[in-house]
Parts: structure tokens; sequence; C-alpha cells
């Protein structure tokens, strides 16, 4: 019997669908959602959030400095409370630690840990350490919303724009010119950071949320073809990206060029670029996007639409192929 | 600079002092207790807890079965919502599979989960899977309790007596008999039970919470010498056990015996008894008893007192020595 980590999710999600009472929406979307207090009908939601990070399969430590690591840690917890349009308030940390003398790393790591706590002013309010081969990291982020602004994966509608926040695939090329060794020259500076040091958007998360205007909404972590696999399941639609709208930096559109990369490819499958993924109805487009650079002094980005049907197409000169999940089986490298 | 875990969360301790608004403690005690909702003066407050195990460390396949591995392994930390008099209502579950496959484990290990999930009325809301060199687990929980009832650690005042809820050392004993292969005999079921299947304490917890009879509380994890320690430290006071007081159930004097061993090394430092452990004035005695007795039909054990001063004392035949977190630097072995 084969055995997949999707497949384990949704054994457990099937097991999980008889839920206790105050909770609002258990496994399937980017965070937790529970009744602070029962039969509160008006107040807070709370959201909670775990992510995993383990040495040499999450992160190199021959790349990735400690203290950066240590805001990446929590900073890709902090986006999934952003992608329900929520606040992070609280965080719970988890440390395996081989036996080794790991203090000077473990210093480094709470400081970059210690430094997103406080750019979000968030407290740290638990955790645990343990001894073990490999170096882990578990955190658990814990948030509020307002119930009436929370967004879920899982309220796309046929015929609705699909958004990011922001350039795709930058984490990618980060990663590829780390795993090649072309992380000291100085260049390529915002890529690298990209994948060393994520930014969750917690700022727009709020902004969008407030504002009623978005559907549906989650954050990029495995690549927009795989999350956006992600909400046309949960919302029993089908979505068509249009090849041509893909936001790609042109640090990325150069370093690609360099390396002989394709920079769709990263955008498409790369992952971790932790900008926001979100759907609403055409007619709400410019009020969105003034709303935006009103608040945020930022731009976002139209990529394609929600249609019927299900899965996600890449459109290119009128023809489409299937990008589900990342299409990593028969997916043929872009242009 | 040497790096042991209890440094490491007192730095970490250190540095979280600064909390933000709505958290009521963070980390120092059983649970971080938060307010759900700002400015809410009366009703629940949320208790969230963690705790990682890990392959070879924490447990060992070989003996411990996978299912009573994920009992266990929320058990632990509902454990840690009883020993606050809280109920436990969420859990999040991380796990780290080596490469191999472990589905068969997996399933078993799921199942035992559920079961204590069912047993609790709670849901799983939330996880991850990594893959990692080690299989290890990270469970957090989420609960609840009023206000007007949570009992902390840090309020034990001197003069006022220490209660166990249950044997001690039992869990010691039956790791000691796996460690020996002494599993498959049918004999010592409750002894190794208590090793590979704990039974935290949520009625025992809410009862005594509710009675406000109790003064402080805390679970005993890592041995009665090293919890009593916190109790001390949080509340500023120092303890007394009396040797004669410790309950030994009659498996443990025998199962020692047989393995030339200390039972009340066992009951001090060897840890996982998931009993409660806590305080009350000497007046409020006969009522927590009976009151015990009458809502769950079963007995506590008094083992001695709170003190002026600090640090925890075993007192026998008069003379007293210190057996502070365990003693394990100069700590005899018993009779």
């Amino acid at each position: 019997m084969s055995f997949s980590e999707r497949e384990f999710i949704s054994r457990i999600r099937a097991q999980s669908s008889s839920v206790s009472g105050g909770l609002v929406t258990g496994i399937g979307d980017d965070c937790a959602v529970f009744n602070c207090i029962e039969n509160d009908q008006e107040g807070k939601l709370g959201l909670v959030t775990t992510d995993a990070l383990v040495d040499s399969i999450h992160f190199d430590l021959s790349w990735h400095p400690a203290k950066l690591l240590g805001r990446k840690s929590l900073s890709v917890n902090i986006s999934d409370i952003a992608a329900m349009g929520g606040k992070p308030l609280y965080a719970l940390l988890t440390v395996g630690f081989p036996g080794k003398d790991m203090s000077g790393l473990a210093d480094d790591f709470m400081a970059g840990f210690y430094e997103v706590l406080g750019e979000h002013k968030m407290a740290l309010i638990g955790g645990d350490t343990v001894r073990s081969k490999d170096f882990f990291i578990s955190v658990t982020v814990i948030g509020e919303v307002a119930r009436e602004h929370i967004v879920y994966r899982s309220c796309a509608k046929e015929g609705e724009d699909i958004w990011v926040s922001g350039f795709l695939g930058q984490a990618a090329a980060g990663l590829e010119l780390c795993r090649r060794g072309m992380f000291k020259d100085g260049e390529n500076k915002k890529i690298i950071a990209a994948h060393l040091d994520p930014n969750p958007q917690v700022a727009l998360g709020q902004v969008l949320a407030e504002s009623g205007l978005v559907s549906a909404m989650m954050d990029v972590s495995d690549g927009v073809a795989t999350d956006l696999s992600h909400i046309c399941a949960e919302s029993s639609v089908g979505a068509e990206i249009e090849e041509d709208l893909v936001p790609l930096s042109s640090e990325i559109s150069e370093t690609a060029i360099r390396l002989q990369c394709s920079p769709l490819d990263w955008a498409l499958r790369g992952g971790e670029d932790y900008q926001l993924l979100f759907t609403a109805p055409a007619s709400n487009s410019e009020n969105m996007k003034s709303l935006v650079l009103q608040k945020l002094g930022r731009e976002i980005f139209r990529i394609g639409r929600i249609v019927k049907g299900k899965g996600v197409q890449l459109c290119r000169f009128g023809e489409a192929r299937e990008v589900s999940y990342g299409g990593f089986d028969h997916f043929a490298p872009g242009p």
C-alpha cells in the first residue's frame, strides 16, 4: 500500500468530520477556526495553524542563516493566519535538537524568531524542546479574525477573477541559486531573501478580508498551480491561469536565463512565495485594486479566472494544459 | 557553552515576558492561557499546550504498539489541560515520517489517537506531516477553563498539604519491565499500561478546580521530585515529601523486589505517571477527600507539605535530604 502525505491528510480529514461544538472549521483550510466562547454569535474567531520544518528536507543550514530560519519558521505559520484575513497573536515553538552542541545556532534561531514575533506584536506562549537525530522545528500559531470578515478557501465562484498579491517564483529561484552556491556574491538579494526570509502578507490579508470584496483566499506555499487546485477542490470549481498574466519580476527572468531554467516553472510549481492567492467577482476589480493601492501603496495581479468544472488549466495562445497540483507527472517544461 | 533544555526554556521565557494584550499567562505553567475575546471579563479562558515525542528517545516501537503510542501522544497533552482544571477541546498533530513505508504504523497510530479524541469529545483541527530521519510526533492541544476555576502552579502557600491523585512510579516501573523485555508474559499489565497508555486526569482536575479547595496544581510528567520543584519555584516556597506517605502500589513493590530496583526512586524520579500533584490548605483536606470520593469514587493521597524556603526535601525518620529536580546529581538510591 502506498503512502503519500495528501492521502494521509485526506484520511485524517475524513475521520475528523464529526467535530465538537464550538468548532467552525477543522482540517481543510489554512487554519482551524473555533469559537472562543460557546454561543458567541458576534465576536472574534480563534485561528490556529501549525507547520514543521526538518533539516535537509525543508532547509539547508549550509546556506540558510539560523537567524533567518528562525524568522521563516514563524513567518510561514503567520502566512496561514494572513490567508484567512486574521491577526496572529500567539506562537508555540517545538524544537528537536541533535545531541551535538547547538547553542550558537539556537541563539541565532531564537533571535530571528523573536524579531518576527515583535514585528507582529505576537507572544510566544509555549512549546517543547526534545532531543532528536534531525534538527526539526514545529511551530503553532494562534490568531483571531472578526467573524464577519473571515475568508475561506471554499467560496470561489464560477466567473470570478483570480488574483495574486505579488511576483511568483521568487522563492523557487532563490532556492535554485542557493543550491548552486550562488548566494554569496551579493547579487540577486531580493530573490534569495524570498527563499530565506519570506514576508507573510498580514496587512494585505486584513485589508482584503475587511473589504468584503474577495470570495476565497489562501497563501501560496506549494506553488500556485497546487494551491489553486486546493481552492478549486474546496469550492467545486475549475480555474484557468493565463500564462501571460503570471507576474514575473525582471530579476527572475534574468536569473532564469542565466541558470537556463524556466521562470514559469518556478512561478507555478516552485512554492514558498507566501503571496496571497484570492478570487473576487470581476465587478470588484477596480475597487479592490484602488483600495490596496491606497491603503498599502502596492499592486495586485490578476492571473486568470474561475470556471465551471474542476482542476487548473494553464492557457496560452488559446491552448490549455492541465497543471493541477503542480502537474508534476505530466507537466512539460515551460518556454 | 553548555546547553540544556531547562536553560533554553528559561532563556525563551525571559525573552517572552513582554506579552501581548489578551494573554493571561505564557511560558511557565502547564498551559499557556489567553483571553479568547478582548475585554472579556467573565467567560472562558483558552488553554493551549504542546508536546513532542521522538522515536528512540521518548518511545521504543519494539515494545510500544503504535495504537497505544497514538493514544499516549495525545493523552500527555490532555494531561496538561487537566492540570489547569480545564477541558480539552481541539488537537493539532504534526508527524515526521522516515522515508520508508510506515502506512501500517500510521493507521494504527491514528486509530489510537482518534480513540482518545473520542473519549474526550475532542476534534483534531489541524497539523502537518513531514519527511524526517526520525519518526517524531508533535501534538498541540487547545482547551478551555472557566476564569474563576483555573488553577496555576504558582499559588502554593506555606503550610499547605501536598497531594497526588494516585500511585507514583507505575510508569517508570512499566518502562523498566519493557526495557528488560518483560512485557509479553501478560503479568504486570497495570504497570506496563501506565507506561504505554497513561490516563490523563481530566475529570479529577475539573472536580478539584471547580471545588475551589486547591491552590496549586500540575501534572506529574517528569517525576514528582522534579514537578514539585516547579511548583516550589513558581510559588516561591519549599516542600517536604514524607517518604512513608508516597503512594506505592503492591504491584510496584513486588516488581521492584523482582527487578532489584527502588520503588521510591521510580516514584520520585521516574516521571510519566500523569497523575495530578496539587496543594491545599490543611483545613480543606476532609472536604476535598470526600468530594473526590463522592464524585469519582476514588482516593487521593497526601504526601507532604509546603514549607518556607525553597527546594524539595525528602523526609524519613526525622532526616531530610534534598531531592529538587529529581536530585539526579546527588540522590542516593532508596532503601
